[in-house]
């Protein structure tokens, strides 16, 4: 019987990474709607979990993606309420490659630090990746600074990911661009910038003497952090470890690639940003 | 050569349902279209009758779906139109599986009923299933009532069905949706309505004499006649034989496989409502 | 590792035609996307550089089409925009068949005719294939009459084109709809125009005694020119050679098959109308 991904993407145009990613995987047919919201997904349920019989139906999955994660977090709410009983599919919810590249970031940080006794910068920490970045590191015990430019968005995903911890701060990027003043008694930063936003570079925070660790997630130049390469895999530069996206992507591709295969063993599975880095655990 | 499947789909979201059972049926590509109507479908299926030769062109075929019979209806008509000489394709019209199931519903109707002797009470008559049901039971010499909750819908359906034979009766739902009054000498009784509206209990059918037979056509709870289970087949529960969404639903699947397979037989069929009951009396 | 192909279309359907065709020349994977412009193509590039590995991009490839040129002509340019260094994918051009048609229009009018010498009249001539046959045709040397049913039209296309070499003449078809008068010393004339419109008879081109050849690419009855039929293939009819939309369109497949393939030879490919037509010429 073959593999079927139905691809639910919230943007305008279905997410061509996730398309090559999941045929990568080993999806032999993939299913992609464009422009989904709560209120369409109905339909495309039932036609997943109505079609093939209740030993077949782990053949059939859901992916939920799209630029933006709080759609997508509806989304994927709605897609489990509008199971029932046994008739439900396995569903891997990952907007922008949100959990997938945040999974494999903290990864690699947990490689260089002891990260409950951490304190980490997350820059570029509303978008994405970034929160989700935030969210994992918190759950390790980590104190995470969630910096935006805008202070007002950057509380309301601290208050998103949890408000009763006190392990979350929000802060806005200096009126001169300067971050140093973020990073104080920081171990950790990870920037999570839109393509094209540089916030910094390495020489700026190498100022900061508890730095240990940079990982830069943007592959498009200009990249996050300048003079970091996006192929470096902790690289030494300087005292700071460097990594790059693309050497955290190799990783990142990996999980991507694992999940979704993992999605076809059985059809009540559900990959959201826990079960994400767990995977990561295991296969770094 | 490949089995290529243009599913055109009169939705804003083409039917996931009707994508994993063409797959099932082993098409090899399927190209999916949504928005579709008849102003938007000559370029389509000019791409479908000018890529491959003569004998090659049986590869090809096109499916007309979505939740709308009568924007279905219009799409095939086009589509139709659009062929010229041997430049054509097979073509099948399901639109929300109105065929398939309303074949399926009758064929195990005609296994308990002299259908030529009887009457039927088709409640949720306007919408896909239920109206491509009075149709069939029409066609086969039985007397229809087709039941909805606006009278004018109703008669509007029956018009469009056809209005000289005498055989189609439009009732609306009582005001306290006491249906008791519509079943006066009904030996059928087929609830096809929309997800989440329950027409009756079979108690309150029950208390209908010369009622024998009832298929409840509801997959989604609750369903569409309270105390019959989607996966009753011919239960006899009380006077009543009775039949559920997925007691119906297994020779539903099995004729639009069959179908599926059947258009890339040959380049010049039309599977439409009379096509596709002749399928089911030939594999139920 | 599966070949897939992007589909990147201008219109508001992405065209089956492509699809089908993409297909038959070995994609495993079609992926689909209607109403492109500029604004909305960089994710789907990146989605495109950033999944495969530098040894195994050359599978993945992307192809521009749609019904108008202009738009894909400016979608190509941001695709090969949105590459850079060795990130890129190889990528081929063929806005509504103009690329692959003409081509294969111009092949058989070299094929029967010096075109360096010749004098060429395009009808239909601000068409898709209408302006690229003109492109191809004055690249080779040839004078071009580009006509239209709008003068302004025909000069726009004329100058897109080259405004230095003149070679192209811009012409609006005669208010009587008389078009000999457009035809004095012509030796091609070219039917490139919308189905269902006849530019003329092959008997009122008869009567221009220079006229060697006569080209008609349109498929669907009535045809370009009264009197060719679409199989034509160098027919002589009276003193013309003819060529009809089938007799040009198995090179044109030829073209078209071969070019798909060959997206997926490396990843640094671009096939816009030079490339189609030199495809041609190695084909013929």
């Amino acid at each position: 019987m073959k593999r079927i991904l139905i691809q639910l993407d919230t943007d305008s145009q279905a997410s061509s990474f996730d398309a090559v990613t999941a045929i990568d995987a080993g999806v032999d047919h993939l299913l992609s709607y464009s422009q989904i919201n709560p209120s369409n997904i109905v339909p495309l349920v039932q036609g997943a979990i109505f079609t093939r019989g209740s030993k077949e139906l782990k053949n059939t999955a859901i992916f939920v993606g799209g630029s933006n994660v709080e759609a997508g977090e509806k989304v994927l709410a709605k897609v489990q309420e509008s199971f029932f009983g046994s008739m439900r599919v396995s569903v891997m919810m990952d907007s922008n490659g949100c959990n997938t590249t945040a999974a494999a970031a903290v990864y690699y940080a947990k490689k260089q630090l002891d990260l409950s006794q951490s304190r980490a910068v997350v820059l570029g920490g509303t978008g994405p990746v970034g929160r989700r970045s935030a969210h994992i590191l918190g759950s390790l015990g980590a104190e995470v600074v969630v910096v935006s430019r805008s202070l007002s968005k950057a509380e309301h995903v601290c208050s998103l990911i949890d408000d009763t911890t006190g392990r979350f701060t929000a802060a806005e990027i200096p009126a001169q661009g300067k971050i140093g003043s973020l990073l104080e008694g920081a171990d950790l930063v990870i920037a999570a910038g839109a393509a094209g936003v540089q916030f910094a570079t390495l020489d700026e925070l190498s100022a900061c003497e508890s730095l240990k660790v940079v990982i830069d997630l943007n592959a498009v130049p200009p990249l996050g952090i300048g003079g970091i390469q996006s192929t470096d895999k902790a690289n030494q530069i300087g005292s700071l470890i460097c990594y790059g996206a693309l050497g955290v992507g190799g990783l990142k591709m990996k999980i991507h690639h694992h999940l979704i295969e993992q999605l076809f063993e059985s059809n009540d599975q559900v990959f959201d940003t826990s079960q994400i880095y767990n995977a990561a655990l295991n296969m770094g």
